[in-house]
């Protein structure tokens, strides 16, 4: 039987419901993560993704605001009513995210980082699993079992892109993992067509994709001025992209049985689903 | 601008239309042909697909029928009115295929077989080009090129997979090879999900995902006893799986700006896509 | 100018020696290690490893002896004089992990867990950085940096495969990113044919074209009786083989314009690699 | 029982003998091709290789001199005393190479060619088969099958990279495939480490490699100015650096319990192995 995770209070993942996180890869200052919590809220988001302990390649490179980003993405979540999703690297520092954000996102470099996937399964808060770019989807099953062996069965996996020879994209999205995953394990799964291509060009067409194959949910970078973010601004969404997509993917999910859950069903007097109006998001 | 490949009298690929291509991987007898042809074309299909000269592994493989299977394919042709693609495997047989067939299918292990490329470019037939497992989306481009550089510029690209480390599916079907091709080249490109993870279960979710990422189209393998198969069984479709997902795609393409193309746009007294009755087809 | 790493004293890596490094996976017994570590010092290894703390796919897996484990490497490497390399995979064990071994080693699937690179970045301790299965050799480089950043330059590059799709192998050997490591980076570099190629039949066959490529070392896996190894036995030699197989390496490291390097190097009375008896150690 | 595949009149491939090929990747012009062949011979080169049917990825670049360079080989070949070995890419022109060329190369594009496969399987030639950039170590063992079946056995395989993700070179050279192919075939083997690698300063490197793992012999890329060569003069070595290396192979091989054929042992009158003189040859 499928599993269904419990996001926040009136939001789960994994039945009938199609949740879309979304946000800035890095939290970079607080009128750059407002201008993009508010516009993902109103587009549907349901989650609001940020980063703050940033996993950068070079040491050189912005590594996130760190705890006062956590902070900042608090006050994101109060504002918009979206719950918030961040990474967390350092097994130290879960009780601290834990306070600070609704689920815990253990990110693909440390997919088999066994010590934080032990941590993060002592904890309440649903976790993010997202798939390492040279991991089998068998090994990220076995990857989760660590979580869930503490005693955390509140996980979500998710399908980021593995490692390919074509330069045309960053990474090879293998979106055939989300129908194998269902196959293989009761967890919901959800993608990252922003990380597993690398180009905000190519992230509607696959975003579309994931939904279609059958995903749970997708991760979304947005961010208000791409060509200024501090990371990975090549692959975010503009808002008004952003909103022409999620008014896509709304008519679209349900032709796979799902519903789009808004941040809306957390609360209780923001427009249903059917009475949302796609006009007043379009760009 | 965009190319339109026209693959039969009434029926184009690369503009507005969604375009399915499904049959056997290989032709084996009559009757089996024969059996799938009708499925096929009944669940709307626009194009009969079989293999006569099929490129095995290992010599001690079923070859395909050969000539004696261009007339069977021929003859199924006739008697369902659609157009047949079939795969060319040696330059020296380029004329007695594009005798019998409607479009020439250069398969992924020849896509650099540079003399079969020229041979191809030299007729008037339009050409399936398969991506090669370990083939950039450069590369196919310029594998294209020899077949336009003779002449003949009704080229199609076929995405079907690239090679990868997880065993969990036979290849990794590159999706967003789709979008991309679509920024760097006029060509129209379908997806092959049936050899893109050689394992049946998943063709439907890709097949979904493909059309959602904005493919031209659709090459299925339908076998009506996939057990009994000589080639590749276990990734075809029973009829009434292939039915089925000819009635969600039909729903899906419009909401990416598609149109379900049938066979029967060829005839003139086959029910037009608007009156095509769902319900008769599933299973 | 290229870099040399002393990792202990009148044993250094990065010049002319070239250092083996050998020894269990896994520490299992008290007899199992000592058998194994006397082995490979009467063989000429100059380290000795052995794995405490184990990343291992699945939780269900044995998971290393942990701090007992640590204690037996200390008496292991007391008694035959061999400094002693063990993985550390928790920022909070490092320090521990420091106290009882020579060279701390961060495996590949923590080549990215940045807060463990800051860490053992910290300590003075020679650090053996392993290049995760699918990271390029400029991410290995980078994560080189984070430990350099924090002071600690004593850095030993390992390539150990990266992914592939031929199950033939565990993972493909990359042996060319000893020569392109060595035109990008002073560091020194060493290869692990062992999870290189996850089979013990290839790793003499491996172990000599590493140093034929220009290696500085070697990491092989050693157990006395590979058949009942709790961790990845399958891809051990026994000690007889690996007496033979650095008999061919001794003679082979010349050609290279290198030097064996023995752990006798340490102390002051066993025989010097001039007078060290090949006939001794053949099986 | 390992197999010998001979290639000449007193030169055989795949017992005690390790094999040079070398030249230029592509027949250019006579003094060209002369200025290489003479190099290559005075080195202790064995046989001769350069390509007139060159497959290129795209039509706009040098296609190869077709016939006319199949001559200039020829002239080449008696010339040196040296066998030649050319890569054949149409079945149809199977004959007309093998009224010119000594061994019949099939390259890594064509690897899955069977019509091509076939007909050089139908040739008393010896023939060069290699291995596809996404080909399982198997699968080449089984396309082998194809020539063999013909009733040709004296097929030599070779080993030049397969796909990997790292842009530091071109391909991964697998040189595990060696040891495998070993344990699984009688069949000879060679490596390519010029196309393995893509990068000449790589492929002295990766040439020890490859004969310390047990290779049978190599296919080395030489060209007199790399600078102006029509295809692939990044990884050609210049004319010195081939007699440098063949130089310190002939110290290596030896070691792995291989001889040093030479293009001398074809003719009575050049000096053996045992009184070459390593002096003439250094640049």
């Amino acid at each position: 039987m499928r599993k269904s995770v419990s996001l926040a209070p009136g939001l789960a993942i994994g039945g009938d419901y199609f949740v879309v996180m979304a946000g800035p890869c890095a939290v970079e200052t607080r009128e750059l993560l407002f201008t993009v919590a508010d516009t993902v809220a109103a587009a549907g988001a349901a989650v609001l993704r940020g980063g703050v302990f940033k996993p950068r390649t070079s040491p050189k490179s912005f590594q996130g605001l760190g705890e006062s980003g956590l902070l900042l993405l608090a006050e994101a979540s109060r504002r918009t009513g979206l719950p918030v999703v961040t990474e967390v690297m350092d097994p130290r520092d879960v009780n601290l995210v834990a306070e600070h954000a609704a689920i815990l996102q253990v990110g693909s470099r440390n997919m088999q980082n066994f010590p934080l996937l032990r941590e993060v399964g002592r904890q309440r808060r649903p976790v993010l699993l997202k798939r390492g770019a040279a991991a089998t989807i068998d090994e990220l099953l076995h990857a989760a079992e660590y979580i869930l062996q503490e005693g955390n069965d509140n996980v979500v996996l998710c399908e980021r892109g593995v490692r390919g020879f074509d330069p045309a994209t960053r990474y090879v999205l293998d979106l055939a993992a989300v129908p194998v995953i269902k196959q293989r394990s009761p967890l919901p799964v959800i993608v990252d067509p922003s990380h597993g291509t690398g180009e905000a060009s190519l992230v509607p067409a696959m975003a579309r994709a994931a939904a279609a194959a059958g995903a749970d949910g997708l991760l979304i970078e947005v961010h208000a001025q791409p060509e200024i973010a501090l990371s990975d601004g090549k692959q975010a969404l503009r808002p008004a992209e952003f909103a022409q997509l999620a008014a896509e993917l709304r008519r679209l999910v349900p032709l796979v049985g799902k519903r789009w859950a808004r941040g809306a069903a957390v609360g209780a007097d923001l427009p249903t689903i059917d009475t949302f109006d796609d006009q007043a998001i379009a760009p």
